[in-house]
């Protein structure tokens, strides 16, 4: 058909991701230039082509489907028409944003040995200039050309063999690429790094857990520093005001072992602020000091410069893996708010600097502990979203308890480090899932649209005052199907507006942006990347 | 949320597919309750809810994903709300209709060790009562409680280790479950089977390549019979007023070397006409005596009660995959008529009886020889389809040359015994593929559809004037992506009237049933089955 070679050669410009524009982001709302839309962390679409009003006759507008049957956590990034996604495990491609016609792929040969604590996943490339960059469950970090797919250059960031691997979203900013890496449950030290777009140098390197002598440093005793954890698995945001790199930070390892890592354990279970062009530490807040219940801080930073008891203030909202929802202050960390946003039922509250006060009887034991929340959390790392004109915040929430247990905790290289059983309980019980509407002034609920499975995707809110997730959790495709609904709710009250069977593991977050003319929703499931549009 | 409780406390009654059903089954154009849609072998839709006037709105209603890479080739069944359709390599699911909702699973363990030319793939199962029928890829013929999925009865039909296997769909029969055998690639000797539907047990057996004495086994000589191929592997239809199950078999082995084989090597490339009751053969046509092409007539038989030169006849429609259109009288199996539907260079033309005049020079040769259609044929097993309206014959085409080598011919049980090079090169040329309207009475073209890939998938037409196809070629899913349309045509002129890019390979053919009170158009696609209706 004449058309489809028409097509292919008229395809879409490929533009310059610039600095400025990832500044500016919210004024191209036809885009989706990273991970969270914006550097603020929203995952918010200023589009209201669909709206509450018509968005029950949205449509599936075209499907690419992966030859995978791992789960893809992969974010969508668009810019000028086309999209580029990984694939898991550390495969790109990039598509025809308005038809899903694949323009390249990259496909990364690994080596057998990777040690991923929970599936060869990856979250998300990120785009700038004429380059793509990918994160790999190897641990390197790869430049591609995003014309065509080629390698530009391969770093290795960290070593495979003792636990480390890249799964997140690298970050842009200015001319370098933040990368996160991934390992809490192997006994890495975490860090935060940033290298040279161009040239794949390291710029700098943040240690997430100091070495002795270093600020933080008497949080620790003996050498569990050395496998202390606090991995920097999940992208997170930029205050270019400020120029500061606000990330957060997972568990200290061993997870649920915390006798052989006396101390409070800095930083890891924490926000960190990081100076952009040196990644020196500006601030911190740990949200969980001595962690026992593998909670880890890896939610992405929402900023916003809201009113605060009255009077204006730079703020972060964060919905915490440990059932908080806080409130800090973005200039210095200090604690202004930290409310359940979920059933838990560890802490009594917080002191005034936002320490949790802690309920006795709630470590793990050798014959295991209920807390809730359970193990995966009361929310984990898929997206939040704040919403300017509600002002409401957002949130996947888990109801369920776990079944925490301690074992041994013997630090061997490349060996699971974890301080528990072989086999976790994860699904002690089954609980359910909701997605909430919180206000942020106060950390009340202001609506609840409860699932009957628990939710392993993030949210997207609109400018249509809508706001689209979804029912699939996080299965092993190859076990029984879940509930598999991709839905939009009105973001005012929660009540459902259109949800569509998507039959398979929505383990991701939505976005939107233009392409040929129309606005778009995308949202992964199972093996497929489904685009959405009116007719 | 409370409307998915209920939506699984209301699920749809399960029905009983008795036998009167399925030969009324086009009086019941809301289910699909047999392979082809009706013992006819029309893969055509008496609904007309969805037509030329209105495809253009046509909306994915649901999805249901696999956790497979293999392709799926399954026709699905729906029988009073329910949706039977197998998943690669030898699994059932049942789903609700409407929504596609799984009710049950079942999953095979299998041996490390199966044999299979061709990938893992399943082609649907049978429907009956209360019983679901699966053929496996380790060679069982399995019956499941249709309400539970529960296993009735497992019987072992033919050795997987010298390579036997079942990956078609079963049809039924009376009382019985008919169930073809594949291997034609591994020298296994071809039969169709018939078990009681109750018990298992089987009722006969037809053994495709005859033993010395039996008519047909003059067109062999020594021992070549034994592994002498034949075989089954895709659902015949029946013509229940003549008591006839009409069924084609596949290629004589080892396929491309036939200096073992001498003679027409019966019933090989044939279609065979059975007793239902006894299995006893009432006539065969043989469309290529002494294949050394592989060229199966593994096609759908289409029986249409027509005016053949002035007078009604009881006819045999039959597009095979040696390029030439054939019409035959389905009361004797007499040659009517055979003409090219796609290019081929190896038959001057048929002489009266039907037997093809070869060319010269068109044999595998070790070096390779180039003729037309190429291997995988100017068709394959996927269906074609008639449209009563339009009178005419719908069919995927191939436009290719394929490369033929001879090679060594040793039989060495359960490895493959082809008489080629290890590696064929299957894609010698890119081609191109078309759907092709032929009126039957002349074998001429009306008009084509041209995709400049090579489509894997099967047509249906519907009452609403449409024809469902798609581009999706046949690929390794870890491949580059082919074109993956999804599309309806005007089944009178070829005029595309709506296409959706599923992003898949589409293996597989379109079925047309109603649920939820509109009428549905399934086609699966890379590891989903994708559902459609209007809004």
């Amino acid at each position: 058909m004449k058309r489809y070679i028409l097509a292919a050669a008229t395809m879409a410009a490929f533009g310059q991701v610039t600095y400025e524009r990832l500044l500016k982001a919210p004024q191209e709302p036809g885009q989706w230039m990273t991970y969270s839309g914006s550097y603020q962390g929203w995952r918010h679409s200023p589009l209201s082509e669909i709206n509450t009003s018509n968005v029950e006759k949205l449509k599936v507008a075209w499907v690419y489907q992966m030859p995978v049957t791992e789960r893809i956590e992969a974010t969508p990034l668009v810019a000028d028409g086309v999209m580029y996604v990984s694939e898991p495990p550390s495969n790109v491609v990039a598509l025809d944003a308005a038809t899903g016609r694949p323009y390249w792929r990259y496909r990364r040969s690994l080596p057998e040995k990777i040690n991923t604590c929970c599936g060869k996943v990856n979250r998300g490339v990120a785009v700038a200039g004429d380059r793509v960059f990918l994160g790999t469950v190897d641990a390197h970090l790869v430049a591609l050309n995003a014309k065509t797919g080629a390698v530009l250059w391969d770093v290795k960031v960290a070593d495979r063999m003792t636990g480390h691997s890249l799964t997140g979203a690298p970050l842009i900013v200015k001319d370098m690429v933040i990368t996160g890496v991934a390992g809490g449950e192997y006994g890495v030290r975490g860090f935060l790094d940033a290298y040279d777009q161009k040239t794949g140098q390291r710029k700098w390197r943040f240690w997430t857990i100091p070495e002795p002598g270093q600020p933080g440093s008497e949080t620790w005793s003996g050498d569990a520093w050395k496998q202390g954890g606090g991995p920097t698995w999940v992208t997170g945001s930029f205050d270019a005001e400020q120029n500061l790199i606000i990330w957060g930070t997972g568990n200290p390892s061993p997870d649920w072992n915390g006798d052989v890592r006396p101390g409070d354990n800095l930083y890891s279970d924490s926000a960190i602020a990081l100076d952009a062009d040196t990644g020196k530490l500006k601030w911190h807040f740990q949200f969980v000091p001595h962690d026992v219940h593998d909670w880890d801080a890896v939610q992405v930073p929402v900023l916003v410069d809201g009113e605060w008891q009255g009077r204006p203030r730079k703020l972060v909202y964060w919905a915490h893996r440990n059932g908080f929802f806080y409130v800090l202050d973005r200039t210095n960390g200090q604690f202004l708010l930290g409310k359940p946003f979920a059933t838990q039922t560890w802490a009594e509250g917080m002191d005034p600097k936002g320490r949790p006060i802690r309920k006795p009887n709630i470590d793990p034991s050798p014959e295991g502990v209920y807390v809730w929340p359970g193990v995966q959390g009361a929310t984990n790392w898929y997206s939040p979203s704040y919403n300017p004109k509600t002002q409401l915040f957002y949130v996947t929430a888990w109801e369920n308890k776990g079944l925490y247990r301690k074992g041994a905790a013997d630090y061997i290289p490349g060996n699971r480090y974890i301080g528990s059983v072989p086999e976790i309980d994860l699904a002690a019980e089954p609980g359910y899932g909701a997605i909430r509407a919180i206000q942020p002034k106060t950390g009340d609920r202001v609506w609840e649209y409860k699932v009957h499975t628990k939710p392993w995707s993030g949210v997207l809110t609109t400018a249509g005052n809508l706001l689209f997730g979804s029912t699939g959790g996080w299965i092993d495709r190859e076990k029984t199907q879940m509930e598999s609904y991709f839905f939009a709710l009105d973001a005012e009250n929660g009540r459902e507006k259109w949800r569509i069977n998507l039959g398979g593991t929505m383990a991701s977050n939505p976005i939107s942006f233009k392409a040929g003319g129309k606005q778009m929703i995308v949202m992964p499931s199972g093996g497929g990347i489904f685009a959405f549009s009116l007719p």
